[in-house]
């Protein structure tokens, strides 16, 4: 396990999230992977297509996580400076990338390398590419960067490609949820004295209302099975005892 | 215009939204309607439950921003912090609202404000309450920062509270979009010269694939609605011309 990611940030590239047009898919979905690999997500970021806001959100959020996925701005377009921001990060420049080169060249035969493809085919020096089934055009993985794409077929796609780096199938969080039919200004009190007796569980509430009646779910999660079974059980009793 | 917050960031605060249980739905809501009222939204962070990555957070965005728009964690139960967390970012105790506590005296009866209830009373000292339709227990506003709830229906009552603080219907961003059916390769170096052009308007392009051919949208807002018309024409023309 020790080679893994164990924590992750998310640098959401776009100003089309930042003006309300898109409602954020990637990050979501990659939430949920790497849950499910036991990797921990401390942030997500969304910052808009200017190199300045990338560059200081990437330093930022490398320094507080083991790995950074970025998502967005590698397409061939004006607004695409994704792959320049962290190159800058690094104090790298931007190179055609051979290899991506001649795919592109295979895949679209020779003559139909124009501008905007080329583009496509630069990464960061030192790079490696990111392939995936979804794209001819890579994302990029320089140090512990991930640049995956904005399109989201695209982006789950290079994602399955780099899940591996976050974890495997042994240590993933679970999570329990319970349905409440309660105010939780009811069981507030006592939910904390169980979240404060399994420190290795994170216990949250979730309310919302069920007609006119309060409810909600309490959730509890953890990479440590033995205790998650114990702390449900404790309230569940809880619950049972109000 | 010129009381108006000018740009913003919001701040969601929940680790329901890290771990991939739920989709963020506030942020992408308040990005709509500040767009609406041509308050330009520079970033979204979504931090965990805890403390010291709220502070630090708020700390950044305050420093970027006219206005911080923060969600969650504002409830009865151990994982609800964000009062306290605001309240230490400004050097400040926390307090209960007398106003408040006599409001929610009146709404439960006086024998049900029961601890959890209470807690939903305090508010960072200097703070006046959010008050909305939906929830007897406020948000807060204190200088730049105003502390909304994580509940969505909650949310969305509070903002529309504050929202007038962030522009008015006068000077709006505009958006058109426009249908493309072309890789984006075809055309990226002509956009790239009419956004030149046009420096007042925001020009993305938004690819997707339908069916197995590529296709998508270029996506042009601002304010200044005469500009906003001639880059659409030259959009369309450029097109055309392709």
């Amino acid at each position: 396990m020790g080679t893994y990611h164990k924590s992750a940030a998310i640098l959401v590239i776009g100003n089309e999230i930042l003006s309300g047009r898109t409602r954020e898919a990637n990050a979501y979905l990659a939430a949920q992977k790497l849950f499910d690999r036991g990797c921990k997500l401390g942030e997500i970021a969304v910052v808009p297509d200017v190199q300045d806001a990338i560059v200081s959100a990437l330093k930022r959020l490398r320094k507080k996580s083991d790995a950074v996925i970025t998502s967005g701005g590698i397409g061939p377009t004006h607004d695409d400076i994704t792959m320049d921001a962290i190159a800058k990060s690094f104090h790298v420049s931007v190179l055609e990338h051979a290899e991506t080169l001649e795919l592109m060249a295979k895949h679209y035969g020779d003559k139909k390398i124009n501008e905007g493809r080329r583009r496509m085919a630069r990464l960061p020096n030192g790079a490696e590419p990111i392939l995936c089934e979804q794209s001819i055009c890579p994302g990029a993985h320089i140090k512990n960067v991930y640049v995956l794409a904005g399109v989201p077929y695209i982006f789950e796609s290079q994602l399955e490609s780099i899940l591996p780096d976050f974890g495997d199938d042994n240590h993933p969080f679970i999570r329990h949820e319970i349905d409440v039919e309660l105010p939780e200004s009811t069981f507030s009190k006592e939910l904390e004295s169980i979240q404060n007796r399994f420190q290795e569980v994170e216990i949250g509430s979730y309310p919302r209302m069920c007609g006119h009646k309060p409810c909600g779910k309490i959730c509890l999660s953890s990479q440590d099975s033995d205790a998650l079974k114990l702390a449900v059980r404790d309230v569940t009793l809880m619950l049972e005892n109000l």
